[in-house]
């Protein structure tokens, strides 16, 4: 008989938002969950961050087994020992993720994974000072982290590269590997380079910012929930696929990218940005358009259920 | 007691794979629809084509009431004569569709809407040679037509523009407004400034193709299918709102905007980017694919029935 596979241990280190909704994912899919914060008040307030993402994967994911243990730690020592994966969310300040680092690595076992979720920094910004850069690796969620499945991935040591995607596979996380370090890692730089555009349209009066973003969700948002950009291209060139696309209309999206713009966040366009968000947002709170996406997120996840993407 | 509104009368010029759809679409949603199309054998295998997106409408909408007769028009006269929306689907080439126009305008009820399915060209591009520049709208669909709801729009005379959007929401189309003629509308700019970087990434050896896509699809792809870009960076901004996020990371936007790239679409490239697409393909083709995608769209769409998009 097999004995059953070990729970993952996990430390989460920073317990703000992004901390208590990995920590929600992680006891959630079976782990066990070790908190700590360098602020006593924000550690023993997490439980209540942590209640609402815990409701909405008892919604989302019902059948993910028995909840992992969650434990309060008043040192970062107690956390890291003997853990798998540390889950490192300090803010995103070069010398305050690495004077963590320097804490943290002496305390941790040999094959344990050190994962930043820094979005601004790079794997490079941050490893310098690692006496075993392969310990660390990035590890970037999109927001909210419990619901949106992508977790970007970019480290030297293949087998802690590998362990960690195990652990985010059975919380369900979709990992993905960067080749190279790259600011903005892949998703940010998508998001960069379309708001990059959208906003130039508002700049120079194409569209209102409540006409581009319902553009997009009914639009290329909605395909792009189902397939990739490329294999939009691939479906798009018939049955040439991207080869009969590159063929045909290679030359014209090399044209439209000279016609794409290059927008400045003047005062204007900002006034423009923050009116064009407020007339869309129609009264809603931040906290209702919140609950508003994330009904709208766990409804579409479901879909992907019985419907995969491509 | 009120009489039933009068059932809209559409025509369908150009009856190919876009045409085909849009009939679909209008019949399903209960208009009288008109087919024509210069080529006999096109024009008689219109209903063919048209049978996938009728099942798929039938499955995704099946309360859309009676559907609307179906006539197939051996002169263009019978197609537009009495026709309220005229969808022109003609190849993408200034000469046809203006000489195809010419045609048109003087068989064109008063108050018809004469409405080009144009992805690549524009209003200006196509109305100089009419008598009432005013009749012409162009209305890009988002591919497949019949399930993405998206249709982009663009006209000087306000009253068409109103009875075009009339008859596209009846059929469950979301119809967003330009305010200026451009290139690529909305959608297609948004497209083409996000796959630029894309195609950067591959150029670059940041991630291979099926990992953008991969993450696109699990990050913000999935994210833009329940709300703009606008207003995830409104909400990212926490309690601030979008005036938060561009006080404190404007900047930073900016500068990751200049570390975007400029790709070019070399011999290496192409190659890069049809093998990956390959590898992603996995074996399947471009009609499984296609498959893949319409059911994954379905499930999504009626996903936001019960949990509509912010």
């Amino acid at each position: 008989m097999n004995r059953p596979a070990p729970k993952p241990q996990v430390a989460i280190l920073g317990t703000g938002l992004i901390g208590a909704a990995w920590a929600a994912l992680f006891q959630h899919y079976g782990a066990d969950v070790r908190l700590w914060d360098p602020v006593p008040e924000v550690l023993t307030a997490t439980q209540t961050r942590m209640a609402a993402p815990l409701a909405q994967l008892a919604e989302f994911a019902p059948d993910a087994g028995p909840r992992g243990t969650l434990t309060l730690c008043d040192t970062l020592s107690k956390a890291v020992t003997g853990a798998d994966l540390i889950q490192e969310n300090a803010p995103e300040s070069i010398p305050i993720k690495r004077a963590l680092f320097a804490e943290v690595e002496p305390l941790m076992a040999p094959q344990a994974v050190l994962a930043s979720s820094t979005s601004a920094l790079t794997w490079s910004d941050l490893s310098s000072a690692l006496r075993d850069p392969g310990c660390l690796i990035t590890a970037h969620p999109f927001n909210p982290p419990h619901l949106v499945p992508l977790v970007e991935i970019f480290g030297i040591d293949p087998d802690r590269i590998a362990r960690a995607e195990a652990i985010y596979r059975a919380a369900e996380r979709v990992p993905v590997r960067l080749k190279k370090d790259a600011t903005g890692h892949i998703a940010n730089r998508l998001a960069s380079a379309l708001w990059r555009e959208a906003v130039f349209m508002v700049q120079d009066g194409i569209a209102d910012v409540e006409a581009i973003d319902a553009a997009l969700v009914n639009g290329p948002g909605l395909r792009w929930s189902v397939l990739g950009a490329h294999m939009a291209y691939h479906l798009g060139g018939g049955t040439g696929g991207m080869a009969g696309y590159l063929g045909h209309l290679g030359p014209s999206q090399e044209r439209r990218w000279a016609t794409l713009g290059t927008p400045s966040l003047s005062d204007g366009v900002q006034a423009d940005l923050i009116a064009g968000v407020s007339r869309e947002a129609d009264g809603r709170s931040i906290s209702e358009l919140e609950c508003i996406r994330d009904t709208a997120l766990i409804a579409a996840l479901q879909a992907r259920r019985t419907a995969p993407p491509v």
